[in-house]
């Protein structure tokens, strides 16, 4: 197993970036310690750690919107990761679009350029 | 000025990452406090908070690198950024390459795969 640099980060989490491996879009970004890296590494599906809810998360246990990783790079400092995936269901966000970075900044506003896929009312019931 | 979501992180630092706007590469990752982010929409060029120097930084400061900020998009929880930048110099690493994500995981190693653009000996002197 690739060591990663989590001593560098002051709570033990590194961001990883998802890409689309084949659009190269970035889908979204969240964080891993060291057992969602081995998990990840370990299983070939994204996992990451949930602030929100202080437990290993595997990304799509609810949606079944899995990330299957393809590819996996390191950076120069071993301390930031890009999973390269293929986007089972087509979307990665939780509000149904297919990347989390679906607005751009225009001036004062933000102006929604991604594509929805899926509502997530349906989805997280 | 869009108001990111910098409470919600614990030291003010939000991570942004630049990815090139022609061929989506993700090229970077570094971190941006409100005064990072102000300047980078301000000015058009990527500046970010280094943590290792504990300062603003213009990226592209000392190697004349600079990054033009082609295009913003913000997540859904408005604490993370993509720049899209259109890199002088062609590279975005300290060590060279074009993408500081130059190296695979393949098994228990890291395969180098980025492109070498620069010798770092000569440009940071």
């Amino acid at each position: 197993m690739i060591e990663l640099n989590f001593a560098k980060a002051r709570d033990g989490l590194l961001p990883a970036i998802v890409q689309d491996c084949r659009t190269s879009e970035v889908l979204m970004l969240a964080y891993i310690n060291e057992e969602a890296w081995c998990q990840t590494v370990a299983t070939g599906k994204a996992h990451f750690w949930s602030r929100s809810r202080g437990k290993l998360w595997l990304k799509g246990e609810t949606s079944g919107h899995v990330q299957l990783v393809r590819e996996i790079l390191v950076d120069c400092d071993q301390d930031t990761v890009v999973f390269k995936v293929e986007q089972v269901g087509g979307a990665a966000c939780h509000e149904g679009y297919r990347s989390c970075f679906f607005r751009r900044v225009s001036g004062q506003d933000l102006t929604v350029i991604g594509e929805k896929i899926f509502d997530p009312a349906k989805v997280y019931k």
